[in-house]
């Protein structure tokens, strides 16, 4: 076991209300605040003081279905960390937008504006939305299928990236003695016509800090582990076991390395949501808690959009029926389906006990523990080829954040596995990776030297 | 002659390094910072000293095909006035945003989110822009004519105001005892089908902090002032003489009386971009040195823009050739090109003086003189049924606004015409627009009393 040269990654992952589905009911949890950008601003201000990598904001355009049950309204990621970026000065952010719902020269231009703003601390969150129900919110008769969301992504990352690009960094001149404010030739239309897209180009503002904002994905299914291959920076995942996500950190680096890309610039982020008290005792007895303020009908429909099954009316407290959950396999499509099908297999839970575990953080990892055993977690994870960091998934907001800043990291910096100060200014910066040159200056520098 | 009870409306107006053409070459102006949004933060808390009611930001989605003899590029409006939200507490913010090349539901979020995040001080300024090259960012074979767009712009404003509406005041609960987050029953989908959209709604975040953001418009065609006196709330509009921007107004106050609206609640607020110095002869003088600056290619450009002809080549000190300016008149739909006629027929004027004339503010009204003699020119309008306010647009950034901040404002505000602290914390509070009620609740009430 030898000690990675660099900082472990952590990000702040912000849900409403926090990550456990009842998060609200906690008594010290704020649920009036999830519009109100303070509270944002104040988890932005420790996070950036605990020196973390980001703030990272989830996204989907509809509105939750379950809205009656707990806190599932958010204020539009973009604008968020805008605001937050304005009272910040070192710490990045990464919002969420849709590659089916949005189109690509508006989102283009809101993020190397973003970037722009913040200096250079903005990171994409590319999704394709798993929602049915958003295409009705977007004039669609139908939400298009995985694997066409999956071609359709591809192409507007292509168009993104040129759009970034379409400015050289080299561009602007500014010399009012001869009246030359841009050099044009610099300036590029893309000229793009694919089989979604056809834009003209160039963007209307120079490039950004960073050239291009940090790509982040979230796939985990086959189409997403070979999108995130190809184009992703850093990665979000769930996993539920040491075996799992090493078997995924394993192949989407040697996927990338295929892809001819360099691995350590694919960061593997699993998702961790820890219940940290001062004795282990405590902090199970705070998930416990937490657990028994959920409200079984809406974990069944959480439950039912992540298998397909809706189990309204079976036992709780018996053995999950498995005639149901077994029909369903055929169909699992998405990662988080076969992941509630593993829990299932390994561990035959009770139905309210498969509850508990999904309520705590959608699938992903949560753990309870002391500062020192979540710290020994993270280790054990990070030194083991299983993460290259986290995307820290508070229970309940902002006690939740504010204990892991406080008392866990300052145990990972005396490890020496997290930094102490920040040596650059960007989110790039932050996860060590490059700064890509303009594919037209790249184009630019090879015709020069033929 | 009386006094009207309230305060007069000014909005700062950003152009990139300022409103002259050639603001970018006068030396105290600062063009590297164009994208540094800084400068804006320092320019919004000036304002917000000075008691200014908002901060405005003008938008078209392509890259202007004059980059090459100005500044010309931007931060994206949205992003860029919620980053100036965080650090101000009270001045108001309006950004430009495409009614048709937005998406409507991405673009009520945004402003939405940008209304929370702000605690209520953001306008949108609805325009279906102008510029035909923007069609080709966006996939379209061809820019929609002027009718068709200004048709799908009422659509699209039905359609976001009714997103803006889906939420309730009251649909919030948050009761942790019960577990009813959200009063479903008030939360509706919008279920709308027309010509332009198809949108199921409801929005994903609650109704925001002034129900609405204000409604800004900008057109002065035809179509334009249907438009505004039906929807606007505050009309943005170029006049170069007090009987033209009289006839507006009367016009605009009585189209609003016959939609049945309350005319006081569509403010008018013609552009005026003042050179002020000491003297009359020193701001003279200020502006002859920006004029200056000008390059007549560019300028020509932007001429032909306007009226759509070519006068390249023509002698810059004779009279405007009028043969070549009569055969535009039969195809003079916009404003701005029966504005340039205007001017020619009344003034006679050479090709340069034309040029100079147009280069201050793209035909807005251009002044020189005193910081009195500016007092006195906006008492004029504003106490002769002209104007309920204006959009100051300084000649360049950031010296050029803080002249008006620091030596007009306070004669105004002697005069007993502009406030000397704000009376409300919203942007509607500062133009005395009421909040509106949602047209849900509405409905609701008129059930409940039938």
């Amino acid at each position: 076991m030898t000690l990675p040269s660099r900082s472990l990654v952590l990000n702040a992952f912000i849900y409403p209300a926090g990550h456990h589905e009842a998060a609200w009911r906690y008594p010290q949890s704020e649920p009036h605040r999830v519009t109100d950008i303070r509270l944002y601003q104040e988890i932005a201000r420790r996070a950036e003081a605990a020196k973390l990598d980001a703030i990272f904001f989830a996204d989907a355009p509809v509105l939750d279905e379950n809205i009656r049950y707990a806190a599932r309204h958010r204020l539009e990621p973009i604008t968020a960390i805008t605001a937050l970026a304005a009272v910040t000065e070192r710490i990045g952010f990464i919002a969420t937008a849709s590659t089916t719902y949005y189109d690509p020269y508006n989102l283009a231009r809101l993020f190397a504006s973003a970037d722009h703003i913040s200096g250079g601390r903005v990171g994409w969150n590319i999704v394709t939305t798993s929602v049915d129900r958003a295409a009705a919110n977007f004039g669609l008769e139908k939400h298009p299928v995985h694997g066409d969301r999956y071609r359709q992504a591809a192409e507007f990352v292509d168009v993104v990236t040129k759009l970034w690009d379409s400015w050289e960094d080299d561009a602007l001149v500014v010399d009012p003695q001869s009246g030359l404010f841009a050099e044009t030739d610099h300036i590029h239309p893309i000229e793009h016509k694919g089989e979604f897209y056809s834009v003209q180009g160039a963007l209307n503002l120079p490039r950004s800090p960073q050239g291009r904002p940090v790509y982040v994905q979230a796939g985990s299914s086959d189409d997403g582990r070979a999108f995130a291959a190809r184009h992703a920076e850093a990665i979000f995942t769930a996993h539920q076991s040491l075996e799992s996500a090493q078997e995924f950190y394993a192949d989407i680096k040697s996927r990338a390395r295929g892809q001819g890309r360099n691995p350590d610039h694919v960061k593997i982020l699993p998702g961790l949501s820890p219940f940290i008290a001062s004795t282990e005792a405590e902090a199970r007895a705070l998930e416990d808690e937490f657990n028994a303020l959920i409200q079984p009908e809406f974990s069944l429909q959480q439950l039912r959009r992540m298998i397909g099954v809706d189990l309204t009316g079976a036992d709780l407290d018996a053995a999950v029926p498995r005639d149901a959950v077994d029909a369903t396999r055929a169909r699992a499509a998405s990662s988080r389906h076969q992941l509630v099908l593993d829990v299932i297999d390994r561990e035959n839970p009770t139905l309210r006990q498969l509850l508990h575990r999904l309520a705590g953080a959608r699938g992903h990892k949560v753990i309870a523990g002391t500062p020192e055993q979540v710290a020994d977690w993270i280790e054990l994870w990070h030194l083991n080829g299983a993460a290259d960091g986290f995307n820290i998934m508070p229970p309940y907001l902002k006690g939740g954040f504010d204990i892991f800043a406080d008392e866990v990291v300052p145990i990972l910096q005396r490890r020496g596995l997290f930094r102490l100060e920040y040596t650059g200014s960007t989110l790039r910066d932050h996860y060590g990776l490059p700064r890509p040159e303009s594919l037209y200056s790249a184009r630019r520098r090879e015709k020069a030297s033929a």
